[in-house]
């Protein structure tokens, strides 16, 4: 079992086969995830392909994470909590200023993401629209968003199994409104 | 006054400030939008930023389209129909393999999008999820969706400006159920 410590990231390798568990260990914390194909990273996560082939905002067991190139990605196996998107972009430097009006350094996912990947070539540019596990975002009718505290449980968990050989960036969230206010880990573990 | 035919795409450069009227002629059509820095093309418009920073899945007049970089790339001054989303993929070759179960070729917005904004540089894999306007994606409260035939009547439009010199690639979208089956052009007017 591998930790994220709060307010943290990591990026790893993830072969065509392989399984990974991510687990909200405290309860309310939120992890994003991004995706890339390990033999060309310009193959990414893509939140509106998945979005099309799933038909479906919320994504969970039975459900596919898909490529902008239109490629499986990873197979959702397993999901004990249930509420997982990809509506809201990674908490970055500049989501602390506009919607939090926080002018000083705050730690952020996208940050997290970037600089874990930059070990495999991978720019800020580059982090697309991340899927949000765990994330409990509120949609209204009229289509309002709001963000509020995630439902998950202790040892709340979602199984993926990977399509192909992937890089995978994964982040314990640093956005107050993600978690409830109070930064946490997160697990993770890569089974064969 | 330019005219997309239709299953056609265009590519043109837009200056800060200028305004850009995306007009649907005939009614119940779709145009797909991308948007690039064009002085730095690894900007581009972001469906989780502008989610973000509008908090809101539909948007509409009064709310502002952004980067990946968090800037501000245009601002909706006018919107006459209302309905416009950044939820699906662009329809692309495999929409219609997948979704639609036809392995022949049929005209898409991604290729629409990619062949017209080859005279700038930028490949297919460089087109982000589009700003869908005019689409009529429904939304449960279980997350599920449907593409509806679109709300917009002969002469809806939506006026932009830009707020920073902006490449824009726009469609006419080749999906039958983006617009009840009957493919029709688009029409499009810069105003400076």
């Amino acid at each position: 079992m591998e930790v994220i410590k709060k307010q943290t990231g990591a990026a790893f390798k993830l072969k065509k086969g392989q399984k990974l568990k991510v687990i909200d260990p405290q309860g309310e914390q939120v992890s994003d995830m991004v995706l890339f194909n390990a033999e060309d990273t310009r193959e990414k996560i893509s939140s509106g392909k998945t979005l099309d082939f799933e038909e479906s905002i919320l994504i969970t067991k039975g459900n596919f994470l898909w490529s902008n190139r239109s490629h499986k990605m990873m197979e959702i196996l397993e999901d004990t909590n249930g509420r997982n998107d990809f509506l809201l972009a990674p908490c970055s430097p500049e989501t602390f200023q506009i919607m939090y009006n926080n002018p000083d350094y705050h730690p952020s996912c996208f940050e997290n993401l970037y600089t874990n990947l930059e070990k495999f070539d991978i720019q800020p540019d580059d982090v697309p629209t991340a899927f949000n596990i765990f994330m409990n975002v509120q949609f209204a009718p009229d289509g309002k968003l709001s963000v509020d505290p995630p439902l998950s449980k202790a040892g709340d968990y979602v199984l993926f199994q990977a399509q192909m050989d992937l890089i995978v960036a994964l982040t314990a969230c640093s956005a107050e409104d993600s978690n409830n206010g109070s930064f946490k880990p997160i697990h993770y573990a890569i089974i064969d």
